[in-house]
């Protein structure tokens, strides 16, 4: 049984700085262009798991679009709803990481061609989808949420189930509205990707625990929160807890990592495993996602997958 | 005599690629962010030389803008009218050379905030100022061609002295409201500084000794074509053409060059040097310009330009 994804947001470019706590207000070392944007990192794993996605978005028709169009066109995804505008230029986000684990962005996005996406016809665009897949990092401009908040609502008139990723900006929970945009989409979810700690920002609870149990007595089927290096849980409605520990692998470039997991999770699960095994997969993408340096240069097609955690478990 | 300059345009960022030929399509190394933007650059040669500059422009509020602030600041360019703009980001160039000499950009600029200089208070602005500089790489969107037509048509009813470098950019060429814009702010300038071939490429005529020829009987003053490494001419009406040879360096990086001949053109007569000995140090400062990466790295104030013109000439 093949998934049938529908993912929509930003594609962009990303440069990531040489140097750990390399400044950005003198020259230094950088490396890229590398293909990037959660929704775009989440589909091309979708797809190398096996996933039909189609990815709806925008890039400038420059040589970094070309450079995102070539990778995702190599991993399978669709990109019939892929818009090449001429009147702008794609994404670019500068990173560096600080030596405190923490990064730093400077992003050239909201204004960008990568910035004006937006699903026309949804009508023929959901038909035959099994789940659209929403994220909070595309909610940057007043333009995105709408786009956003379309889908969603054309989703829920067609009864399409939505999976969300809160994937938080911190300036977001800054603007009211885009906050509010964002829970509306929460609340509708039939399956919630998380990071620790972001559901109780947006919800305003104490703990992930209490937001899953919420999320899931609200109408959600599945919450699974993520912990990085520390692993993942899946919860789901009078089961328990399924706790997945985290894999020792050696840390390049953590970027992207969530939305690896997510999009190996949404393939694997939507094609028919059972959500406690996907979430063995998606723990294993996420960290393999981190050994390389760029966004999608640790995305791994199934197969890979299966021989990685073959490795890992005891014979 | 100090000179009085103010300029208008475009404050951005410069990411330069590592390799000649790089592809913009894969991974590869780039160093940045250099503070840039041709009328940047001008300004800021023209303060090291001695001029009072003021620059107009805006940036974003982000580490990529202060690093612009900062380089000029410590040049001494006057920033009161530069604004930084919180609704966008600073405007990013990123450059490649390649082997046949050109050079390949991916501009991130109309969409920044970086994009949207404006002059606002002419009439403050331009009082006491001997001279406002224009440049054809500023006019890359309706609304900064607008600001520059504005800032000239106000020159032109304060009887303030405008100097124009067309400073094309190819795309342009295919805009015809563009191309007038820039005839007309070319048609009204007291100075011209022109690369070779621009003057022809704009007004359709032949030669630039004959563009040259047409401009001055049309109202300019002082016409002068860079020519890069084969030196500069001089032109002014009823005396004969006065050429500056090309000097021999090292060239690392040619971008900023022209400009930064300009800048000093431009503090050194209107400082009240003769124009053809301004021509010469001119020279010399477009010829140091290449020897260091980063459009701005290479500019000289006056006293090390009299060093470096010192060694050259014969005791």
């Amino acid at each position: 049984m093949t998934a049938r994804l529908l993912c929509i947001g930003e594609i962009l470019v990303e440069m990531v700085a040489d140097e750990v706590d390399q400044s950005n207000l003198a020259p230094g070392g950088w490396r890229g262009p590398y293909p990037s944007g959660a929704p775009a990192i989440l589909a091309d794993q979708a797809a190398l798991c096996g996933a039909e996605v189609s990815l709806v978005g925008s890039v400038g028709a420059d040589d970094f679009g070309a450079a995102c169009l070539a990778r995702l066109r190599a991993s399978g995804v669709g990109l019939d709803r892929v818009r090449v505008d001429e009147t702008g230029t794609t994404g670019v986000a500068f990173v560096s990481y600080r030596s405190s684990g923490e990064r730093s962005f400077v992003f050239h996005l909201p204004e960008t061609a990568s910035g004006r996406f937006r699903l026309t016809e949804p009508e023929a665009a959901l038909g035959g989808v099994d789940c659209v897949h929403l994220m909070g990092s595309s909610a940057f401009s007043p333009a995105a949420v709408e786009a956003l908040l379309e889908v969603d609502a054309a989703a829920a008139a067609l009864g399409v189930r939505t999976s969300f990723d809160p994937n938080l900006r911190p300036e977001m929970l800054n603007r009211p509205e885009y906050v509010a945009a964002l829970r509306r989409i929460l609340g509708r979810a039939w399956l919630v990707l998380a990071s620790e700690g972001e559901l109780p920002a947006l919800l305003g609870d104490g703990t992930d625990a209490r937001c899953a149990a919420r999320l899931l007595a609200g109408g959600a089927e599945l919450v699974v929160v993520k912990r990085g290096a520390a692993g993942a849980s899946l919860f789901r409605r009078g089961a328990d807890e399924v706790r997945v520990p985290g894999l020792a692998v050696d840390e390049v470039d953590p970027t992207g990592a969530g939305d690896c997991f997510g999009g190996t999770f949404l393939a694997l699960h939507l094609g028919g495993m059972d959500a406690a095994e996907a979430l063995r997969y998606a723990n294993v993408a996420g960290a393999m996602a981190v050994t390389r340096r760029g966004p999608m240069s640790g995305n791994r097609t199934f197969a890979e997958l299966q021989a990685v955690e073959r490795s890992l478990t005891p014979a």
